[in-house]
């Protein structure tokens, strides 16, 4: 079965999903009886358009050359063209606008409009208008799938089929790495947040404006999508308490060390509420993981806590992430085995 | 859809099931469109057997007076009528002879040259036949699962599933959860093994014989399982290098303590190799869990290491793994959404 990719974004894990799809282009057809023609990737001044398929090779080669291409065409933009191309599944990776989930929402909204199957890595829509993008799909029998936008490649919202015997009743998790990366150096330096914010921000942990990390919004858009995902909730990220980490000082943390305790940005839900804020909790705790990781605890109703950790973040991460929501897409469509 | 089950073994886990079966009657229908129908529930010396199918609540109800029932007939045995019953799903929960599998194997055997599906709490088949059993199932085109087999609910079987778009290295576990109570409590009291011993047997948490747990044996079995389905592998209990915690002296461990190190029973699958050992790992490594749970960490190619943890053992933990791979089962043959 040949499937037609258009995919929007060519950043970091953009171009790490080339990459995975040019490394796995034997596995894909001996395994999962596919051939993956990417025909069209956007970018926000133009696009690379070929309708027989585009040469991964030479993309990857080219590297940031790639308007110089022949098939680079200037000012044109997917949501002129998603509707006029002849793809099978919209794969959206672009930057979003934290308040209006644009351009994602946008391109996701048109994708399943024309029937297009949707795979993301931008959480915006789905923090914003997550009831609507899956009522659209249900509408329009597609597919919308977004494993990469809650912990990257752990796989925290497909642990719901894993669970389908069992019931999950709520959620605790970290879904911020550099959140936890600055409590951690707190914790474990006896520095005080300025500082600790410039070391993640040197070591590439931290953007220039961490302002969406540290404040928990980012936390806060994960924790609606797994909540709603994983709880059946319906859920906008203005439902979320959110309290970021940046009033915590060394000496909270040191007053909590005696007792057992650390302090964790967790992302809560419970009881129909959702809440980021940074949180005392047991020092044996499987949450309080240290660094840049995520971690996702499920209190399940027959097997009590369930919990997964991993990166939650980088480009090859959230690549094979989107990897194996295309393959579940073309298993369920029943095109691969 | 009528799903007609037989169960074999009436323990903990059996009759923790046929409470789950109960409880979720209405959720199946709803929800999964199947009614299911006990029609055997068989334990070593007779059978209860009502084609029409067994009423759940009278059975629970009755508790261990279910051989007064009438429909319990005294002396048959599993193997020699899982071809004469009319049956969909086998399941097999007996407790197992660790050197032979039995009766367990003969009985899964038995469905899949009847082309009946399996699922299997019960590890021992797997581990000494993993291939002929995998090798029968394909032969008659049967399904048969065994997510309750290693850490119970975490779904550490289903997992590989989750991550088709990756690829798994190698596996570090913790998968006896006596082992490591005992060795967690050495660490946490500084008491010697005969002691923690003794306080896990008290505590319900080891056998009056603890040899399997204590010696590696459960461990490696669950280890074999782990790699044959995450690596790919077909290997036999053999051919592990196993190596007991009874030897380790708190004296050692207090050794391991002031350079951040503690010892825990590791399961490793790597180069083609199996081992189940006690091992020196950093104190803030998150295999260092205390208790008796269970924890996974597969190094993954694209993601780095992914964790999984969760209680290792229990009946409801094992039966609603068990109501996980029916569904799975179910879902795979087109009879339920």
């Amino acid at each position: 079965m040949n499937i037609k990719i258009c995919l929007i974004g060519k950043g970091i894990v953009g171009t790490s999903l080339l990459q995975l799809l040019n490394e796995k282009k034997q596995l894909f057809k001996q395994k999962f009886n596919l051939k993956i023609t990417v025909n069209s990737i956007f970018e926000s001044d133009g696009a690379l358009i070929n309708e027989k398929g585009i040469d991964l090779k030479e993309i990857l080669d080219v590297g940031d050359d790639f308007r110089n291409l022949p098939y680079w065409r200037r000012d044109v933009k997917a949501i002129d063209l998603i509707s006029k191309l002849d793809v099978d599944i919209c794969i959206e990776t672009t930057p979003t606008n934290p308040k209006t989930g644009e351009p994602g929402l946008s391109h996701i909204i048109e994708a399943l409009n024309n029937h297009i199957d949707v795979i993301s890595s931008n959480k915006g829509p789905f923090y914003l208008e997550y009831k609507k993008i899956k009522n659209l799909a249900e509408q329009n029998n597609c597919y919308v799938k977004y494993e990469a936008t809650v912990a990257s490649c752990v796989p925290s919202l497909r642990i719901k089929e894993d669970l389908i015997g069992n019931e999950i009743l709520s959620i605790k998790a970290i879904l911020n790495g550099t959140s936890n990366f600055i409590l951690s150096r707190m914790t474990a330096e006896g520095v005080d947040f300025p500082l600790a914010l410039k070391e993640a921000q040197e070591l590439g942990y931290a953007e220039s404006d961490p302002t969406l990390d540290i404040e928990g919004y980012d936390a806060a858009g994960k924790l609606v999508i797994l909540a709603n995902e994983l709880l059946g909730w319906s859920k906008h990220i203005k439902d979320v308490k959110v309290e970021g980490i940046s009033k915590i000082t060394s000496h909270a943390i040191e007053l909590a060390k005696p007792d057992g305790f650390v302090i964790k940005p967790l992302a809560i839900a419970e009881n129909n509420e959702l809440s980021v804020e940074p949180r005392l909790i047991d020092k044996y705790s499987p949450l309080n993981i240290s660094g840049n990781l995520n971690v996702v605890e499920l209190e399940t109703k027959y097997a009590g806590p369930i919990i997964l950790m991993g990166r939650g973040a980088g480009g090859f991460e959230a690549a094979s992430a989107i990897i194996n929501d295309l393959i579940d897409i073309t298993r369920k469509k029943g095109y691969s085995p």
